[in-house]
């Protein structure tokens, strides 16, 4: 069937039954969220277990089911692969994997693929995985992927249920209170997985540092564990940046962060309470640090920052330009160390941060965001997982929650990416539809979508480079030209899920070239 | 039925089936909570309405409903009493109150349930409410009386189902993030209501102090608020505490307070990491600042103390003398400032601190707890119900859950109070059973429980006036005797659960005196 963008979706994946993208904001679901598994404790009942074999084996976990973890560690992750190496040494088969997201250091997933270890996975796939998921590699049933929102949407409606939650904390008591701002190797807020540790059948604190009770700040509560694993290593926290957290230093880029930050300034929203989503990235980085001068310079003082915390962000409240940080995942030790003592450095879940099934996310008082994208297109659809050629390398992370919440969402992105065009006529995959998308900044100017022609006046007024977004492709089209392009053939890969639940497009095998 | 403890209770209360008492830990919950509402906003919607009328109308709250309210303001809460008045006006009838605790500000409630807009109270009742219904004011339902824990779990479980709950925030924005911490009138952390917030129908936050948006720590979140309401007045921080943090000056007391720190610095709990509950109350908070010199004197520093946050325990924090501060309501504008600024004063939720359905209550990580009685018998149980004339005047408060969970329960009681005798043969109410207490404490002497010979030895050892139980009530019976005793009817007014939702004991209707 096809969706509401036009997008062919299948009836069914796996057992599951589609419902089709009808609009950003189409769905509005009533009743009631899935329930919570009951649990007891007597006092004295111990929790610690000497191993993480130890763990699967208290918690029942068998072939077929179900486990979890969070990213916050992200290519310092250390326990997605000490588990499933676990299971596969236990001789557990076909398990599904719901990770909040994968990255590079768990290319070792596609051994336990090949091998059956794993045969399903929910989850954002950055790098190996998702390629060679996308190259064919034989999963039972396609992947799914989620938005921070959708994520944490999923599992408290029951489209998504647990097993086993595996959870890396920085610290840890041993009654399984966790955190990821304290500890030998602090994270950074492992609050992604809160709702996991609420929702699982059972749920397991891994961790390299076992804290005197309470470990504290209450990131994960104690009545939601059943077991705290000891572990040599959770995670490297030098690697959770790694090259996110360099500024730009392409003339092109530093362009387009200049525009992006230039737009905001320009804009109706720029005044005292103004309230943005920054995140990691060079162009977001430097287009942080531009708007936050312009803020410094215009002497308004933002509601709140919004990320992804970063350094810069620290800076921002310490000199008193903004209010108050809502900091999600965070990026660097400034940052972390920063959550564990300003009480403006607010730790946001991601339920209250981009939950669709809630009566409001954070994202929508954002008045401005930037995000970025592998590709754009004529109808500001965006996609940020596919490259042009099919390969599956990147999840959606909350760009779908971001961009349907904020007032005005910018797209920064180069007209050109390793020779090959990023304007298309159509998007190779749609993660975020143009109906939320507000302006596409690229180095040869700004594209306004033209439901907003509002917004449209106030940047051409200020002068700057407004226009037309088929004006920009044809003059990046005329210096580049592809190869050749895939041709896809039926078989689905992988679902995108859009944030409610519906599927928005699918990434299907590449069948040949042309 | 009679349950385990020997007391007769009903079949049925209303239409609910009675589960009889049968142990302190005799029933281990499994299967699934209750599920919670499906709640879904799209940016731009607007939460704020202009009264507690509007919101009535909003939320669609009909006759025969529940409604639900938190008791961080204590005596000096405004809203309860706002609401009630306002249905009462708008005509409606037959509505569930369903209150963490009402007070003798709540007074006027009478007068509603004689009119019949209120008809169902479950919920602790301190004061006039309780003292009318345990006179035979007519509900149309037995009260039920539960404890923190056993309230949040009622909740959850849906034993207890709320259609709208009125949560009072010192501060809130306007998207429904709400604290107590914070604003014109702290009054201490609200996460009393956190579980009424997550599973209501509809949730209502009643402000007098509109913030810019995020308003912080979060305490109730967005996601759980369906609307908001300014009103001129929330609640009168100054009424918190009301006579509660008097330090006790009657010597009787002193001694029974010096007793129980004593018996906490002879017993084996006394050292490093010592974790104990402290509380408001004359007594409490003598034995707090008894046991808090012992400690100082011994240099030993503790894990935790827990409370209802008291200037006293944020001395200890600051004094180094205890790490954390686990706090679940504050009793004082000390302990308020404290919550928003000392990281190590960490606020608690009662879900956290005493549900006996999770795995693990902060409670069971208790070494020792000072708790109060208005009875004791010879078996050790306890009321802190009801007064020996049958007139129900107090709540269960934590009592039953930090009983449960502490190691080392001290029970600080005068032998003779008011010219009657407190040891009794039999408790008129049994609140929280013998099974779980450890040493009562009055003037004449601490008396501790057959079944902990091993923490007897202790304090015999360390040349403590350990004596029978029976021979402390003996002593005091020799110089009071009460002038009559009530006699019983069948007619049941109230119900006290257990903290596990089965029934200890019931309040009966007082039919003569002998």
């Amino acid at each position: 069937m096809r969706n509401a963008l036009g997008r062919e979706v299948p009836d069914k994946i796996g057992s599951r039954k589609v419902e089709p993208y009808a609009g950003a904001f189409a769905v509005r679901r009533t009743g009631w969220k899935a329930p919570r598994p009951q649990k007891s404790c007597v006092p004295g009942e111990n929790k610690v277990l000497p191993s993480i074999e130890a763990a699967i084996e208290a918690t029942g976990l068998q072939s077929g089911m179900t486990i979890s973890f969070h990213h916050s560690f992200r290519e310092g992750d250390r326990v997605i692969n000490q588990v499933v190496d676990a299971c596969a040494r236990m001789g557990l088969k076909d398990l599904r994997l719901c990770p909040t997201a994968l990255f590079g250091t768990h290319a070792k997933l596609v051994d336990h693929i090949k091998a059956g270890v794993v045969s399903r996975i929910e989850g954002s796939m950055n790098g190996p995985v998702g390629d060679f998921i996308s190259q064919g590699g034989k999963l039972k049933e396609p992947a799914t992927l989620r938005s921070h929102g959708g994520r944490w949407r999923a599992i408290e409606s029951g489209d998504m249920q647990i097993d086993v939650a595996f959870i890396a904390a920085s610290q840890a008591d041993a009654y399984g209170n966790a955190n990821g701002i304290n500890g030998r190797t602090p994270c950074g807020p492992i609050t992604f997985c809160m709702v996991d540790a609420q929702h699982a059948g059972k749920t397991v604190v891994v961790t390299n540092d076992l804290a005197p009770y309470p470990a504290y700040p209450l990131e994960i509560q104690q009545g939601w564990t059943d077991y705290v694993v000891v572990v040599d290593e959770v995670g490297d926290p030098e690697q959770i940046a790694s090259g996110t957290l360099e500024l730009t230093k392409s003339p092109a880029r530093l362009r387009i962060a200049r525009l992006a930050a230039d737009a905001v300034v320009a804009s109706p929203y720029f005044k005292d309470g103004l309230s943005f989503q920054g995140g990691a990235g060079g162009v977001s980085l430097a287009a942080t640090m531009y708007l936050a001068e312009a803020m410094e310079k215009a002497k308004i003082v933002g509601g709140f920052v919004m990320g992804g915390g970063t350094r810069i962000m620290v800076d921002m409240l310490h000199k008193g330009l903004v209010r108050t940080i809502l900091d999600g995942q965070a990026f660097d030790p400034i940052a972390v160390a920063s959550l564990g003592k300003d009480p403006a450095h607010v730790i946001m879940n991601p339920g209250l941060y981009a939950n669709a099934d809630s009566r409001g996310c954070a994202t929508y008082m954002l008045d401005a965001a930037f995000l970025g994208a592998t590709e754009v297109d004529l109808d500001f659809n965006v996609n940020v997982n596919t490259h042009s050629d099919g390969r599956l390398l990147h999840g959606i992370g909350g760009h779908q929650d971001v961009a349907a919440g904020a007032k005005m969402t910018v797209i920064t992105v180069p007209s050109i990416r390793g020779r090959l065009p990023v304007i298309l006529d159509r998007v190779t995959t749609v993660t975020t539809p143009g109906e939320v998308i507000d302006v596409i900044v690229t180095e040869r100017g700004l594209a306004v979508n033209p439901k907003r022609d509002d917004l449209k006046g106030a940047l051409v007024a200020a002068g700057l480079p407004v226009r037309d977004i088929a004006e920009i492709k044809e003059e990046a089209d005329r210096l580049v030209r592809p190869l050749g392009k895939p041709v896809f053939g039926d078989e689905v890969l992988a679902a995108i899920e859009w944030r409610d639940g519906t599927v928005i497009d699918v990434v299907r095998k590449v069948e040949r070239w042309q």
